[in-house]
Parts: structure tokens; sequence; C-alpha cells
């Protein structure tokens, strides 16, 4: 299989050097508006052809797919022709900048039986895969929270609030370990450079059944966080994807109810506190993992994992988020529900290739 | 002077030891409904006097002043007789359960001249003190935000949630950093006790000039967490309240605003980032300033650094944001303002006594 | 049962505070030779008498027992004081500044039958006790070795160097969890101020089995660590006890042997990774136990945890490490032997007393 | 200029990749005796030719200079076939086996006006480079000591002992920051796997005026460690390599000397504490500059900074340390001074890629 890459700034050397690693198919081209970056991909790779007009890509017959790494408010038209022009598409997330837009989108790949795959990078991590099982497996006992810290000294991205930027991440997380999708949102944020958009956010998310989530986004603090507690009836979880190597943490830690003769009220609520436990995880980079599995579903059509479908359900919340946030924390409704995602995990390929543990 | 102390569990033996070791003062007797906490009393101090009735310690004509240190929902009832009684009160945070039973304590006490004194322990840390230095010193250029974790495994106050709980410490530092009131909030948050009251909550709190301050609090989380960003345009701080020395840690990083030639926008936002600096903080335990500045108010008369009306600014956010969260996250606005609060910081008093530092 | 403790500096308070709240006995006298400590025991103890003149408690019939909590110089002249005049003994560690006056406290100590115990404390803390289950119950597998880094920046001892203040506390607890004494000693070291002894020294013991330790401390050291690697052929642990929480964690990994086609020798050395797991610690204060354990013995007769040989096994590895450290690192033999140690753990008692979690 | 990498294991990939990425070189052959490892080069280069036999890089004209990046034992007999061949050699560490392979390499280089420059990476990281500018700028006040922990779970190397394979590390970084070499050295280790070299040891090393270090290292430990405290009359460092941002904190600590008039000796050692500062470091990548620095080399003839000298002092002090080693700690001299290693720091050249900083 061939590939085509479409934009070589932040994101895309990462995709470069994943598909080119991937031995079932092989990077034949790069465009990018600068010419600066392309000279670095063939200073890398001089057998990959390079060119500043991504049309070039699109109209080559021998590509079979395109992997997009471009800023939000391009996704719509380039996934589009790549579409028109019988490409798979790899695109980076947020998927689009509308729900509209991603119906679009889907409506044109399912027409055209092509996949249209969005880069949710961290379902495909070792430790979302984990904590998945744990949560879906019952262990935690009843969820109560999904708590996240995404911050850091950041560029601020030229077309989108940090919300689209950061807070996707967890909404896709949340999205792939959830059986179900948020009803209502608040949210709150503010923008500190004029005529820029809003770089810290704060969003809650209401689920059925009493479960609440909470993501906290900014791209101006001064150390970088990545921290998600997850907490449950019977455990709770600490994901730390900083950590070189526990980035979970399993507490045996949980709420006890006992009527105590000294409490005015009838139960008291104490804690109970037990073990700690950090389960093992595999060390394979979630792209190589993700890429095999894009590659999987264009070779034998199963549907993938962070579909079009799974890459809505993001935008409609982040649509809902900003709406609220506009209005200082009002909550919104999230009604139009997408169809059900994918819900049977992947089993990652293991090429045997480990991530290097340098000395 | 003599003092009395109301109150024996969780925060009343760090208010007697303290009390106990300040040379200008004594404490003669302490009331607790519990006979067994009073018997841990006399086993450390043989020379107190204890009893199960509180009326005992206000009728004595030798008690100057009683600490109160009891569940908030008792605050009103207690510090009302205490005033009444000609005794001038400090009280565990928050100062009541409502605004109004605030204003009523307020002008109890300026009635009868006697001081009423909050206590906000942590505007009375020398790292506290250290930030407001800072910040009101324009090292940090314009405020943007400040945003605070709490979060940790902790017994669920009978009578509260969990926002007037750990929030209040943090609307106490808030008030003592910042020159303004916040003029809105916005909260969400959930109870996962049936009948109890919220244990996790998410306050967003608006302030004039575009500054937004965050509070996360939980009485479920499975670690835990104390610690609060403060940006500013030029530089920004890192209070970690766990970190056993480097507490708080300031970094010279910021925003830079180019016409970058690649950008399709005016002007690109990127970062700066330069050294990190960690002043020393002395170590003289808060408790042992703050009731020092108390006993030197009731001494002089002069006014507390946390008085009524300090107690009264939190109550009014912590009744609103409550309001906020019953209705998931709609706004609320913050009208009525006290009177505005004491606003040069106290000189710290060194009795040359620091804490243990053990091998 | 009466105690009186002697020296009121660094640790004296803490084991007034511990005793004081023991049900089982009374602090009645504290002796120091300066007068400003003492006022400070009055301020906090007002039923505790003080005096500038030890003979003064050793003269009381209704004494029991004292605890010496002075610098080691006076160790053996102060025991042996109150040996004679029938006092069971609580010394502070290390037991004496040599073995030769180790002998002859024990001597004297069972002569007369009272109790020599000496204040290993680390002995008896709940992580410490907790790592001596995993290795004597051997899921460590064969044990490798213990490496410790116990070093701050502290005060420097007038009369002893570094490796007899801080090391004392690590060959307790090697000589704990260990089943056999180390045979011999190789230590390295610098005194950095003209006339004072080494503030920085390094410590390595060999034992039967090659098992191997090493102990790492510094009066001079920027930080303060505490964390100690325990490595087995099938776990290993670290024990770090400035960690708040889980201070033991034990680590699945080890080493693999395989016969590898790319190796040029004949079998390759791998190693393993697997989870890691915490244990829960109870929180009790390691001095309770300790002054329950000593209390125990006075009234029963049973032999100390850590008693005069406990002690004086210690002694003998200080005195090689210092004559070691004195050859720039030639290794000293460790041939004397003492007497077995006791080698039954205590059941410790719980007060129900559990230490403050402040939020 | 053309460059050969002989060597494709652990160490090889990043050569080849920094080489491909500097502008004023190109990487045209790599060899390795695996032809599984020779693939991967391949797939992610296909431009560069491969061979098992690295006789086929020596024999072509068009190479100038060889990366040798295999194990320790074969680096004698390669690197001088590749001088005899008229290269220039770039060896990873330690340059040989033996001092005496190392002084004939040098002068078979010397003879020949051919760049030996052996890979002491540490030496060409921002951290290091800064952590020299600040001791030989007096900013510590006296050095008092260097104390190193390098551990981790590790591969064992086949054919040297722990202190070659991680030790080699921090002897290249010490005699790049002190002005003299070491005088004699005390180490201890063990093997635990039978048949294989020492898996821990520890090193002490004697300086001229009191000055001492101490490095600790471990293929069997279950973290990762990389942390050297460097001390000072007047400030001390905390240098971690794993933090991701402030690996170098200045620490304004030190000792003070009063004359006490509690003290039982003339004068009484305290501390001073103060602000603690982190420098910012720039986040080229070492090898990136060290890559260039040879490249400069070769061009002007210049001196590497980490020459045959620099490579053979570090190989006199590991022959020392083996056998001290062998005799428990038995200290041994180092006699045999090499030339003065070249004193005069580089100036680092920017290519102005930064290292990636990932969301």
């Amino acid at each position: 299989m061939k590939i085509g890459v479409i934009g070589y700034g932040y994101w895309g050397p990462n995709l470069v050097r994943n598909f080119v690693e991937l031995p079932t198919c092989r990077v034949v081209a790069v465009s990018d508006l600068s010419e600066d970056r392309l000279r670095r991909v063939r200073a890398r790779y001089p057998a990959i052809e390079t060119t500043t007009n991504c049309a070039d890509l699109l109209s080559r017959r021998d590509i079979d797919a395109v992997a997009i790494a471009t800023p939000v408010s391009t996704h719509y038209e380039l996934a589009s022709q790549a579409l028109a022009a019988g490409k798979h598409v790899f695109l980076t997330k947020p998927l689009t900048r509308t729900a509209a837009e991603a119906e679009r989108l889907i409506a044109q790949a399912e027409r055209r039986k092509l996949v249209l795959h969005v880069d949710h990078t961290f379902v495909y991590t070792p430790a979302v895969r984990r904590i998945r099982e744990i949560v879906r497996g019952g262990e935690l006992g009843h969820l109560y929270y999904y708590d996240s810290v995404r911050v850091n000294l950041g560029l601020f991205q030229p077309d989108v609030n940090v919300i689209w930027d950061l807070a996707a991440h967890d909404l896709s997380i949340l999205n792939f370990l959830l059986p179900s999708l948020p009803i209502a949102v608040s949210a709150t944020g503010m923008n500190h450079v004029a005529d820029k958009p809003a770089n810290i956010a704060f969003l809650t998310l209401f689920f059925e059944d009493n479960v609440i989530a909470h993501l906290h986004v900014n791209w101006l603090a001064p150390v970088k966080l990545r921290r998600t507690l997850i907490g449950g009836s019977r455990k709770m979880i600490v994901y730390d994807d900083l950590e070189p190597s526990e980035k979970v943490k399993v507490y045996n830690k949980g709420i006890t109810l006992t009527t105590g003769k000294e409490s005015m009220y009838k139960s008291l609520v104490g804690y109970r506190t037990g073990d700690m436990w950090a389960p093992q995880l595999d060390v394979t980079e979630a792209l190589q993992i993700e890429g095999l599995h894009f590659l999987d579903c264009v070779r034998s059509g199963a549907r993938s994992m962070t579909d079009g479908h799974a890459g809505l359900a993001v935008v409609r919340i982040l649509e809902a988020a900003t709406e609220s946030m506009d209005r200082r924390g009002r909550p919104v409704e999230l009604r139009d529900q997408p169809v059900a995602l994918r819900d049977e995990p992947i089993e990652p390929v293991d090429l045997g290739w480990k991530q290097a543990v340098p000395t």
C-alpha cells in the first residue's frame, strides 16, 4: 500500500516516521506549504518525493491513502478532496470544525466505501487500553468520575481554541472508556490574548447514572501535566501519562458507610484504604498500533475503532462546550447522538519493535 | 490572656497545641461532646480543665476568648453566645452557613467591640504570604489565572458539601491575593452517596480584567494533591503545598507575539521560557503566626487580617457556588460586595521556634 | 510505671511526647543542661518536673526507667549510672562510642536484670516491619543487595562522624532484615570542615552468599533523600521513607537467562518486568509501638527486639567502618560476632491513635 | 564528508539518525553482523548501503570517517583497522578495554594525523556544559563532592562489568568538570549471576584538596535513577537527567560556623538555606552538537573535546577501579597521568532544530 502525507508541521513528522517503519506500506510523497520543511523530509528520507501542492498527491493513481496533518480549518476541504479522489483518509484530530462538516465527510466516505479514520491517538496507547479493560471489567465498582488535567506551555493554535486542541484528546478517551456518551456540558474559559481564541478552559460533562467528567486544559501553564483521576465506588485509578514507567496506578481505596454514634446523621461516610497496584504496560508506540489498524481496515474493510462517527461524537461535544463557554458555563444539552461507536477493542499487532529504553 | 477551646475533633487539637505554646496566653479549658476526646486532652495537658458542656466555658469570667472548632452548622449559635458572653471569638472556617448569619455575627461583634476572627489558616502560611508579595509586586505582569487542585480521600463533612470544606481555603487565599473580589461564579459537582452532600465539585470564578480562577475539590480522590498554578503575562507560579521544601516556584515563562510569515493570521502566539526560581520560605507554623495576630488584635483593637468581613466574603461565594452547582453550572452573579477587606499584610512575629526538621 | 527523660535537645521532645501519651506510664521528670529548653518542657507539660542535674532523676526512688537522649559520648557514663541506680534504660542510638563500652553496659544490665533498650526507631516502623515480612518470606527470591541513600543538610554532630549518626539507622535495619551479620566492611569518606569529623561517607558491607549492602550518608546534601533499593533474583523493593503514602513498592522485576544466537557468550542476561505493588501500611507512629514494647519488656522481663546485643552489633560495624574510612576503603573484617539477636518480631499493640491526616 | 557506521545494535541507530540529519555530512553505509538489523536500516533509510562485513566500509575510498558502535572488546581492533585505512574515527565509550590499547590508538591517530574521537556523549549535553560553567566559575565556593547514582534495569554487557558500562559516563563528566584528575580509587561491587561480570558497583574517587567523588552503578535496579549531587562550600547542585525540564537545580545552601555557648567544642557547624534556582537549558540534542564538533575537528584539524587522551583518562580509572573491586575496596593509586585534556569548552553550533515538545 502506498501512502501520501499532507502537512509536515508539528504532527506530520511523527506520522511519516511511523508509516515509514510499518512493513506493509510505503510513504511515497509528502506535501507541505513550506519548502523549508520539505528540505527536512528529503534530508531524512531521500526516497520520499516532496511537493508544495497537495493536489499532486491526490492526483497520483498509485497512492491508496493519505494522512492529513494540517490545521483543523482545512480538514473538511482536504479530506473531501481526498475522498473524491478515491483515497482512504487518516485525519488528525479533531475531525472537522463543525458537526455538519463531519456528517458530510462520513456520508461521502460511506458512499465511496473508503476508510475515514480519525487519529485519536490516545485510544491506541497501552495505558488507555488497559484502563478500559479495568473500567469495563467492573473492577472500579460503580464509576463516579473522570477528572483530567492536560496543561502545558504550548503554541496557540491559529484557528481553534484550547478545547479543540487539548480537550479533544480526553473526549476521545472518554468515549472509548465509557459505554455511553455525555448528555450535557458546562464549560468556562478565557482568552488572555486579544483577538485570539480561549487559551484556558474547564469542561464539566454530565452522564447518566451520576457519572461526571471534568477536563482542564491550558496552553499557558508553566509546567506540563497530564494526569487523570478515575474514581469508582470500590477502586480508583491515577493515570499519569508523563510517568516513564508506572503510568497507571490502581488504588484499592473507597468509601465506607457506618452508623456512628457520634454522628448527628444516620450514616457516616468514611474511607477505606488498601494496596496500590501498577499493572505492567506494553511499550509499543501507539501510532504504530494505530497505523497497523488503519492499514488493516483499508485492506479488510473492517470498521475503524476511531472512524468518522467517533470523530463526530467528539466534534459535537466540542461545539457544545464552546457554546457553553461563551455563556460563562450555562449548560448545553447534547441531544443529537451519533450512531453507536465501534465497541469491540482492537487486537494490537506486535511487530516486536519496542520503544528504545536508553541507559 | 486566658482562652477556652470548644471542640476537640479534627482541628481542635491543633488549636490547643498552638495556643498552649504561645507565651502570651494560657489555655484554661476545653469542651467537647465526647468524653473520649476529653480524656486525651487530660493525658496530654493535665493542667487544662475539661467539660462536655461548652456553656461552662462561656460562663467563666476569667476566660477572655474562645476558639471554636465545631461543625459549620453550629458556628452561628456558638459564636453568637460567646459574643453575648463578652468573649472574643476565633472561629474555624467557613465563618457560618449563610451570609445572613455572618452579617449578624459581624454586627454583634462590632457593637460589643469584640474581635471576630475567622481561621483562614492559609492566609498566614509563609508560602501564601510570599505569593502575595510576588503577585502584588507586579512580578507576574498582568494576572491571567489562578487554578487550584485540592483533592484527597477525606471524611465527608456531615453538614456541608465539599465546596464549603475545601474550596473555602482557596477562596480565602484568592481574596487575600487579589485586589478585588469575583463578580460571578459557575460551579458543577456531584454527590455519589445518596442523601449526602456533593463530594466532588469544580468552581470557575470570573473577575474584572479577564482574570479567571478555577477550584477543583474532591473528597474521593485516591491521592492527595494541593497544587495551584498562577499565570501572568510575564511569569507564572506553581505552588505545591505538599512539597517539603520548594513549595513556591516562579517560572520565567510567558507568551510572545510575533508576526510570522508562515502564519495565515496577523500575529502568531509563541512562548518564552527562562529560568525557574524557588524563594526560600520561613518555616514558622501558620497557626502560630495567626494565633499571635489574634492575640494582638484582642490586646490592641487592631483589625484582624481575616475578620468577619473576610469570612463573609468567602461565605457569599460559597452560597453562590452551591446555587450554581444545583443548576449544572449556570453562572450566578456576585453583586452584594462586603466592605473592603483589610489590605495591609501583617508583620509576622518570630518566636524562634522553628518546625523540627527530623533526620 | 514512672519515667524520667535525660536530654531535651533534638530527639528528647519526641520521647517525652510519646511516653506522655502512652496509657501505662507517666513522665515525671525531665533533665537538660539548658534552662531554656526546660522552660519549653514546662510550657507544654506543666505537670512534669524539670532539673538541670540528671542526678536528681537517678536518685528518685519512684522513677522506674530513664530514657536518655544525649550526645553519644555521654551514653556510657549516663547509662552506667542509671543501671547502677537500678533504673531500666532506654538509650538513643548508637548505643555507645565503642564496642568495649557496649559490652560493659550489657553485662551490667544482665547482672542487675534490668532492661537495656536501644532506640533503633526504624525497626519499629510499619514500613520496615513489612519489608522484613517480604524479605524473610522469600518473596524476593535470592537476596542480592541492600542499597540505601540517607542524605540531607543537617547539623553536624559534635562528637561523632556522619556514619555514627546516619548509617547507624541503616545498620539497625539491616541487622533486623537479614538473618546474618556482615563479615567485612569497606568505607570511604571525607571531612570538609577542618577539625570536624567526616561529613560524607560511603559504606559497603559484605555478607555471606554474595549479598552486598551499600550505605550512603551525607550531612551536606542540598536535598533530603531517604531511599533504599533492595534487590533479589525475583522481585525488588523501593523503600522511600519520604513518600507520604506508598513508602514501600514491590517490583515484579528481575533478570532472565537466555541462550541467544546473537550472543558470543553461552548465556545472555536479560531482564523481566512485571507489575508493581505497594502494600498498605498501618500509620501508627514507630515510637509509640517501640515505647509500648519497652514498657512490656520492663514489666514482663521479655527480651527487647533492640536490646544491648542489637546495639553492640551496630557499634561493632561503626567502629570497623571508621577504621576502614581512615584507610581510604581498605576492607576491615568483622570477626567478633555478638550473641544472636532476638529474631522473632514483636506484635505491635494498636492504641487506636492514628497519625493525623491533615487536609 | 561521507561517513560509515559500524554496529547497529543499541547505540548505532542514534548515531545514524544524528549524522543523517547533519547538513554537512552524508551516511553512505552501515555494517552490522545481523541481517535483521540491516533490514531495519534499509526500511528507514533506503539510500544507505548495508553490509555484514565492516571491511567493505573500510576499503571504500569515498568514506572519510567511521563511527563505531560495537561491544568494547572489539574497539581496539576495529579502530586500529579504520585508522590504518586512513579513516577518522568516532568511537562509542569506553575507548578500549585497556589503557595500553588506548595508548596505541592515540599514537596511531597522531602519527597519521587522523581524528580519534570518543563518544562521551554527556560532555555535550546542555546540562553538563552548564554545570561546568557554574563549577568553574566558582559559584559553588570550594568544591566538596560529586555524588552520582546511575542505576536501572538494563541489559548486562557481554564483555565488561557495570563499571565500564555506566561509570564511564560519570568519569567523562568528572574529568570535564574538574580541573584535575583523581589520585586514587576505591571500588566495591558484586556479580550476582555466575560467570558474569559485576552487575552492581560503588566507586569512590579521591582528588587533591579533599574533593571526593562517588559513583553508584547498578544493572539490576527496579527503577531508573540518574541523579548527581555536587556540593560546595557556598552552593550545591542537584542534576537529575530524568527531569523533563529543570534538570539542573542550584541550591543556595551551605554550612555556617558559629561559636555556640551550648557547644562543648570551640565551633559549631550549622547550615544555611536560601533560594533555589534552575537555569534554563537549551534543548539541542547532545549527539547533534557532538557530531558537528567531530566534523569540525575532521575539517579543521582542531583537537576534539573528547579525544583519545580524554578516553584514555577514563580507561585508566576503569582499570584501577576494577582492580580495587577485586580486592574489596582496597584503594588503588592513579599515578600515570595522561597528557592534559583539552580544557576550553566548545562553542555549540545551533542548527535551529529543537527537540520536539510533544503535547
